[in-house]
């Protein structure tokens, strides 16, 4: 069994060395991790198009395997390593462990969200794995849960165009208060940008997004985090809104050879 | 009403002007150019939290209103222009009009559907418009587009957490048949990485992804576009897959201080 790894935080971070030797330790399993150079967070789903890729393959560690950094994003890593790297596509990716959560409205914009997604497009089943801290990390716990669902993603199959969004308390294992299965939550932000200026005087902005409170109810992830329980999240790639596509065909839209009278914005 | 526009071909692109012109013609509108100072296109969700954003108001040519260049992503320039730059939040985000399309999977790469998914994460009505051709372009009827559908936008809202994707054929208005309401196609790749190598004599990776043939019905973006058609598709936010929600709790997830035996993956 072929196990991609990937993440968002860079090669070197620690949630995906734990990622690794976790599956390393299990029977039958040749793990390749293919990763970005450096920390790419908040990357969403960009691929990189307008300049090469360059591949360094390095030293995988005491835990074997084989390990590629990518200067690119998450989604390049997927990319490259089902479609070049790799001697046959993987029958799983896992992208993980991320420092912090993604939660909500977090996976728009997370570049480790963005690796499952690759893997699904891909028609790869894929799980995206965080942990929900910043600071005195043990991954321990998420990296043997990462390859407990693996391990059951891999047995059932998931459905067609589905990711998994898994999300950790950062606690001991005998902390944890169980797994639930949810749905994304609210997770908002005040968006602050920081007003500064160079040592030449000129006005810059730096992003200082402020998260706000986490609302939600036990069925969402972000209620579930709050309750101690791993939060399983399915994601879907289907972004049509079906039900609007029925209302928005009764707007009767045309294509302009004649417009309504005093058609367009009136202010 | 203020309209805020952005894109991901970057400030100057012809996109964007034409988009600029024909709604600095619309009585009453009040126009903000907030875009990438250079092509930020395949750029996906990303956000800019590693280095500071630069803003440089310039010139806004003839038809008037404000125009500011900023050295980051569609989403960043949206963020950043509802949250920074504009006097108050704008009523309608329009993005584009790319060159070239964004149907089927192409949602999730694209930079000009990003800025309107940050527009509706923000609680703006958002719409992003795409010229589906590289060549001989002309950006007139799609801009006259563009400002019929965000009128209609205006005066009937949006669903929540809903944004509309225009894809337009490239075409004169007498040949255009009319506009189809959607759902997303596939829009399938064959992701060739071009192996090639350096002066140095370093292998590196270049990806040159060929673009499969257009299949679709007649209800989907891609087949709309062949049959000359407007496309205009509903595309949500809510990424949960609900009915997937179901099916998973049925799993008897566990926390893991009972694995099954012999758990985890076996290969």
């Amino acid at each position: 069994m072929i196990v991609l790894l990937t993440n968002d935080d860079g090669i070197n971070a620690d949630g995906i060395q734990a990622l690794k030797t976790a599956f390393q330790a299990v029977p039958g399993a040749e793990v390749f991790v293919v990763a970005p150079d450096r920390e790419r967070s908040a990357s969403g789903h960009a691929i990189t198009i307008h300049h090469p890729l360059q591949v360094e393959e390095v030293d995988p560690g005491e835990a074997g395997g084989r390990s590629f950094a990518v200067n690119g994003t998450p989604a390049d890593c997927v990319k490259l390593g089902v479609k070049a790297l790799l001697p046959e596509p993987p029958q799983i990716v896992v992208s993980g462990i991320n420092r912090g959560p993604n939660l909500g409205t977090d996976v728009f914009y997370s570049g480790t969200v963005s690796a499952a997604v690759e893997g699904i497009i891909l028609g790869i089943p894929s799980i995206a794995v965080s942990l929900t801290a910043f600071e005195d990390l043990d991954y321990g716990y998420a990296a043997k849960f990462a390859v407990y669902l693996a391990g059951e993603v891999f047995r059932r199959g998931l459905p067609e165009n589905t990711l998994l969004n898994v999300n950790i308390p950062p606690l001991a294992e005998e902390e944890i208060a169980g797994v639930a299965v949810t749905r994304l939550g609210k997770r908002p932000y005040e968006n602050v940008f920081e007003r500064r200026f160079d040592p030449r005087g000129k006005l810059y902005f730096w992003l200082a997004g402020e998260n706000l409170a986490l609302n939600g109810g036990p069925d969402t992830d972000v209620g579930s985090i709050k309750d101690n329980l791993v939060s399983v999240t399915p994601i879907h790639l289907d972004l049509t809104n079906h039900v609007v596509v029925s209302l928005l065909s009764q707007w009767g839209l045309v294509a302009g050879k004649t417009p309504p009278k005093g058609g367009g914005i009136q202010a």
